[in-house]
């Protein structure tokens, strides 16, 4: 019996390296990376009780009798801009005109907007409407409280994040520094793309592939020249990489003569898990490595990837203190049938398509893992389980939804 | 009658900027960015036939009555190794070792993979089942045919597509410039994060949100200082952003009294639309300073980071040649009632929850536009259409999936 995506993804995650240490840089480039400290708000925000309209502060208590045939007059006594609090009070009778964002004068309870008055002269204005008390008013502490836990360490941050971060004040952001991952491409037959291919030779496509895929998970790849198909070969490269937080082979974990990555990953480490039940990827092996997580990836390029977003992923998120990693995995109906049945789970490349009210799931007819154009529009992979269908069009699936192109 | 926001889209796409120069970049930087060039492959992929599994070089027809209990013996000649052709034909009876990439050899038609085999000597294995012709071999020009156009100008690049480049031997690739997009806050309130607040004052937070959201958009942000709140400030500030591609402002868009952005634009450039029937971002403001297109956001944080979603992010990516810049909309059930009416349309910030094989849409509760905090952990905004509702537990509303935090 294989072990399953899960049983695998357990193993992964009970033996995790301790998180990354932390540095700091400036809020913009923080964008992309993970908070490393909890963010405590030591003031309140809004700062101060201010309005959210244009209009005129005022006690809304002078205009609850008001409406378009009785109006109600005040006297307007000034103008409080954003940035330009006034210390006068509001009494009975009075107005301030008042701008979004500027503070509420003392006195004034309600802002009563622009479009419900009437200007007669600079110094006079007709209520034309009724507001409640704190009516278009903010209050101070409406958003965050001083002493709030306004974010956790491990939070991703995302663009709305960084304007959190700089309402706070915070200029420079602790960050988790991002896992160094050394990414060793094994065959005789690889050549690096931009040199010249000889017969029987192909382009190293997956040292770029996986590079760019530890960069969208957070990492920061390192791609060593491929390792030619020898034990010797292979231990060099594997001890060169070994350097850093976490290690990527590709190719070289299958049942061939030359397939030494298990090999040397048992008498340099430990080799802990060898074949799961999934298409693709099924020879995908993970390990240790002078204490570093290694994962020997399959060489086709499209199992490379998929078992990259199942098994590798989750580790650099986990090593960022990113818990919540898993993708949104949603139960949608089959456009078309499918019919393929596998005894290993099946991760099909889909597309999403819109009908009407439904959105339904599309399985791309190739899904050869050596078939790399089969990646290009990919929108989700669609989960079909061990030994199961034939399916038709409307039975549902879980799919898993990933960034276009992932 | 105000502008739908498709009219506004439309308005505002309708009269784009030319697509964006070009560049070339090394592969692994084209990560994130867009392809300014079809690529046309000179070659086919794979180059040569060669064998899907670890096993034996065959002629199908010679095993076509194997079976365990009558297994076909065949003689080894040698091993094909990847990366190592071989031209010695294989005749009747015969087969040849090969591991998986490794090119068949002339005459073999099939693989049979080595768990289908059972090894009598090192130049004698046997059959023990029946493959066809064909089977387990990948044909020369499978995946890709020389002359192919395998991916046009336009397809962002995305970890799949950076391997793609590399399989078909680029190094270098020609991308879209990122466009330039100048950030003016307006606001005598403003202050920037890391100097302290005085009285009525807020920290400049727009510029930064907005920032990381035209870097994550794929455009690359410069932040010019906060405009103070007179026209003359407003307008030089304004001139200073006008040399870029495009000119974001936030703030100054309402009725207020010093609300001077669509008085500078209208003497200085064009206004062509203000105030779309949306919420949050009614008084969303459009038009063109110097040429180039400009966008009036509102100040209000929640309203600058929507507006910015629906109005300038399909201008980046439309200036970058991507017409694909539509996020998912799914239609999904209320996972809570939401009795709040509006005349505008609604978009509301949510989560989504998953129950058994359900995906539920589930609001936040605090949607008011000032409250920053109201976006941590939003997965999707909710579409509310204008003056409907209320809706009930379980009634279906369109849900625009963002990345989580976007």
């Amino acid at each position: 019996m294989l072990m399953t995506v899960e049983e695998a993804q357990q193993r992964i995650l009970s033996d995790l390296p301790p998180v990354m240490p932390k540095e700091r840089v400036p809020l913009l480039q923080a964008l992309g990376r993970v908070l490393a400290e909890d963010i405590i708000s030591d003031e309140d925000i809004p700062g101060f009780t201010n309005s959210s309209m244009d209009g005129y502060a005022i006690i809304a208590q002078d205009v609850q009798n008001a409406n378009a045939n009785h109006p109600i007059a005040l006297t307007v006594k000034g103008t409080i801009a954003a940035g330009h609090p006034s210390h006068q009070p509001v009494h009975h009778g009075e107005a301030y005109k008042i701008m979004t964002g500027a503070p509420l004068p003392p006195g004034a309870d309600a802002v009563i907007q622009v479009e419900w008055t009437k200007k007669l002269s600079d110094n006079q204005v007709l209520a034309l409407a009724p507001v409640r008390s704190s009516q278009n008013v903010r209050p101070q502490g409406q958003d965050i409280r001083r002493g709030d836990i306004v974010l956790h360490a491990g939070h991703p941050i995302k663009p709305p994040i960084v304007g959190i971060l700089a309402t706070l004040g915070i200029a420079t952001v602790s960050v988790y520094q991002r896992p160094k991952v050394a990414i060793v491409s094994t065959g005789d037959e690889l050549i690096e793309p931009g040199s010249p291919l000889g017969p029987g030779q192909i382009r190293n496509s997956n040292s770029y592939a996986l590079a760019a895929a530890v960069l969208a998970a957070g990492g920061e790849p390192w791609v060593l020249s491929p390792a030619k198909d020898t034990k010797e070969a292979i231990r060099a490269k594997f001890l060169e990489a070994a350097t850093q937080d976490i290690i990527l082979s590709s190719g070289g974990v299958s049942v061939g003569d030359f397939d030494w990555v298990k090999d040397v990953l048992s008498e340099e480490g430990s080799l802990d898990l060898w074949r799961v039940n999934m298409k693709p990827g099924k020879p995908v092996t993970f390990g240790h490595l002078h204490g570093h997580p290694f994962f020997g990836l399959p060489g086709n390029p499209v199992s490379a990837l998929v078992t990259f977003e199942l098994f590798v992923r989750p580790v650099i998120r986990e090593m960022m203190n990113v818990h919540q990693w898993q993708r949104t995995v949603l139960s949608l109906p089959l456009y078309e049938s499918f019919t393929e049945i596998q005894d290993r789970r099946h991760y099909v490349r889909s597309r999403l398509v819109q009908e009407g009210e439904q959105v339904y799931v599309w399985p791309y007819s190739k899904q050869d893992s050596a078939v790399q154009t089969s990646w290009i529009g990919v929108e989700a992979l669609m989960i079909v389980p061990e030994n199961s269908g034939p399916y038709q069009a409307g039975d549902k699936l879980p799919v898993m939804l990933i960034p276009a192109d992932v």
